[in-house]
């Protein structure tokens, strides 16, 4: 597999043109969190392209410290100022919850993995407003953000406003 | 701006088609942790379409506490066993260190930040030999992943195999 992603890589490259004409700052201001579902292409459904918009993603598109991290480097660094939290439906952080994933660990690598939280999402759409309130109410975070909080829907496509 | 996201996802969802068809588990059995600037499409410069890998993304792409949560999911939860680990060059991680971070937001919330660990990344190829260690070393996660470490060259479009 390695072989072939450096094949297509190199005549990627071919046909490259340079993105030093791009601004390592997001021309529209924007960054987006969401999942890191193999299904999902976040430029594809939000129509943002090439130089538009910081792009994090983890499992389940949670505001996990690290996306925090990520999206204050955004702002004050890089200067974007509209966030927008797209988690989305048959998410695969709704089928465990944490005691599922410390069995299954501590019965596989015999460590002690209770100090992880794992960030499972019991509600899809209260997932999107505990992520949205974990951002708005850290003290790093300036209030001149726009925060925005979306569901995806896998079935149609659509994004649904949540907040 | 939330409308012209809106608008343009409204008229993807016209000529959607449902992702109901892809699994959830990565086609390709692949996991990709890189960088959230602007300017990179994974998809783009890699060859992998939509089903077939999680793709993590955080200021960096560095293996923080949260990517590597990410990945264990990936792994244990949906079967990824090759993880990508992409740095690039000209990353804007590499124009401050944890001291201009820490004075700037001191200044501007009057809040302490110093237990906050930026991740800003000195050398791009020690960057990416650390983050590859950090995954390695972690004690849940499998020996029998293989990891890659790649710095992808914003000038030329190339991947250039670190490790």
């Amino acid at each position: 597999m390695k072989k072939e992603i450096l094949d297509y890589n190199s005549r990627h490259a071919d046909e490259f043109i340079s993105a030093g004409s791009l601004s390592p700052n997001p021309a529209r201001k924007i960054a987006v969190l969401t999942c890191m579902d193999a299904r999902l292409d976040p430029a594809k459904l939000t129509g943002l392209a090439e130089g538009d918009a910081h792009v994090i993603r983890n499992a389940g598109g949670r505001a996990s410290e690290d996306a925090i991290r990520s999206l204050i480097i955004s702002h004050e660094l890089m200067g974007t100022d509209q966030w927008f939290i797209i988690h989305h439906t048959d998410c695969g952080m709704e089928n465990f919850d944490k005691e599922t994933m410390e069995d299954l660990l501590a019965r596989k690598y015999e460590k002690d993995n209770r100090e992880i939280d794992w960030l499972a999402i019991a509600d899809a759409r209260e997932g999107v407003l505990e992520d949205i309130r974990k951002i708005r109410e850290h003290p790093l975070v300036s209030n001149r953000i726009s925060i925005f909080g979306f569901l995806y829907h896998m079935s149609t496509g659509l994004l649904e406003e949540i907040v």
